[in-house]
């Protein structure tokens, strides 16, 4: 199987500790690794290095490489510019020698947290095992554990396979409202679409070239003449994988997962995911805290004293310091957008 | 009229700004000029430099004589160690040359703001020219503007001189209780002990002897031995002015002072003093508030940004961040003591 890690973000939900020449998948969320670094070694053993190919960008393909010394240097491909998901996984695909297309390959996201890596690679090698085996699409769904409203869903249709589980994806729906997401949760027949993919390399490839033949042409011309993907990348359309191939499949398979996932969204859901202490406070660094609870308090850089306060997000970095209530952390991006409208690239 | 400055304090209501080598007098807390480099302006024209004498320890000598480069160095007194107010004050007294003892002398804490200057000098001169006329203690107490717990209250008794509106103070009362505070708002015989003395030089100096003989002893030793002050001072009794002297005296006078005075006792104070947004927070340096309302903002260095708070203080400095609410900022303190009992001399 090759691996394909998508790597390219340049999620600014975690200002001030992720900038644009650091962004999430760069940074160690928990512990020491990255959690690129984390995507890498949650695959070992299935997938060695040496079959990881990572998609990311020109700004951050030196801090890719080191970080990832065992990855092949030329399987780091580093893309001129993002043209979405759809791009990145077909150029991807594409760089794979001709001798291990007939593989199967899986394309993860980088920044994504996994508390169980056994379960997830027993769920990765089942979903390559159907992959193969019936020469088709396969998506790992995420087994829901509250109602979200944050992800977009995969209705479930008919049984594919009883003995793995493995279902039709009956359709794609989009971030639903609370009350859907209610009944999605209730009802058991949703999972979460983490963008998590499994597929006979040139059975992808052929749906990209019957779905989005412009796109595919555009590829095909790069791979033809790789030096001048400078000017060829940024022409290509720009369009996510689930709009260009995914949800157009009338014969999209998944199996569900259930491994500790996290999409790290945002500062709240880490907060959520990493443990906490008697307080409720997720502390990391420096930190004094009194008569304080269930508070993210993260001190990168210095000292972060709190006293009397609850729910908040702290985060210090060297040279900024967020203050934002957990329930409302997704709006650390209107002070992304505030220090991009004042020019202060120093911040970003 | 000569004029001593006590600041000789080691405040740490306004950490992470104030720190043992920089405590609250030394820090500019609006404006460009420290408090105790605006308790200096604030006597220009009434006295002059050269009249002035500054108490201090020796910790802060060095940093006190640099801002204030008008005063001569050798009226910038540094006490070996800290013995309260009234060690301090006769110590002082005593540096003052024979030939100006003769003249009223005024004590005033280097910490405090004054919003209008021209009606301080102008109390401070009424309750030098009654102080000199009577050979009488004067005292300017604030006229409260609220009720308020946090300062010691001076009940007003007979009138001494109807037409400057002085008063004999008939009793100190220690910070009252909540109900209490209410009941001197209302009735108007109470002002706020601020600290504020003004009396002839041989009259305290006569003051100490009599109720203090020890101390007046002490501070007369190192009159006649100045070289052994190292040994002599800390020896001195540890006594406030209050307690010495003030509370003891049945014709202590007061004049009211309305004039913008606060202690700035704590970072709510301070907010509470310096002019806010439209949307009530009080922002210094390199600030991102986002829907955020009557929040203290402070970013001595580095970015503060936040979002969707109220009522907190946010104060960033070049290693710390604090984050308390404004009404309990108080409790800053039990972040000192955290930080003191963990030994962590670096952030003190």
């Amino acid at each position: 199987m090759q691996v394909v890690i998508l790597a390219g973000g340049s999620g600014t939900r975690f200002w001030p500790l992720s900038r644009r020449a650091h962004p999430k998948q760069l940074l160690a969320m928990e512990g020491e690794r990255s959690l690129l670094q984390s995507t890498l070694d949650r695959l070992d053993p299935l997938v060695p290095p040496a079959d990881v190919w990572v998609c990311t960008t020109r700004t951050l393909a030196a801090d890719v490489r080191r970080q990832l010394p065992t990855v092949p240097g030329d399987q780091v491909l580093a893309e001129p510019t993002g043209r979405d998901t759809a791009a990145a996984i077909g150029w991807s695909l594409r760089s794979i020698p001709a001798s291990a297309r007939s593989q199967v390959a899986a394309v993860l996201p980088a920044d994504h947290r996994v508390g169980d890596p056994e379960a997830f690679r027993r769920a990765l090698a089942s979903a390559a095992e159907v992959a193969e085996r019936d020469r088709r699409v396969m998506t790992l769904g995420v087994r829901p554990h509250r109602p979200e409203t944050g992800y977009g869903h995969l209705e479930l249709g008919e049984t594919l396979d009883a003995e793995l589980g493995v279902r039709r994806v009956a359709r794609f729906v989009e971030k639903p409202d609370a009350e859907r997401a209610q009944r999605f949760f209730a009802g058991g027949q949703h999972l979460w679409n983490a963008g998590i993919f499994v597929f006979p390399t040139e059975v992808m490839l052929g749906h990209l070239a019957r779905f989005e033949p412009e796109l595919a042409a555009g590829l095909e011309a790069i791979e033809e003449s790789p030096g001048q993907i400078g000017e060829l990348y940024p022409e290509l359309k720009k369009i996510s994988i689930d709009y260009a191939v995914m949800e157009r499949l009338d014969d999209l398979g998944t199996l569900p997962l259930d491994c500790g996932w996290s999409d790290l969204g945002s500062w709240k859901s880490l907060a959520e995911e990493l443990p906490a202490d008697a307080d409720g406070n997720v502390v990391r660094g420096d930190v004094v805290a009194i008569d304080a609870r269930d508070n993210l308090l993260l001190a990168e850089e210095g000292t972060v004293a709190v006293v009397g306060v609850e729910g908040l997000v702290v985060v210090r970095t060297a040279d900024s310091v967020l203050v934002v209530p957990k329930d409302r952390a997704q709006e650390v991006k209107s002070v992304v957008d505030a220090l991009r409208e004042a020019g202060r690239d120093d911040r970003l």
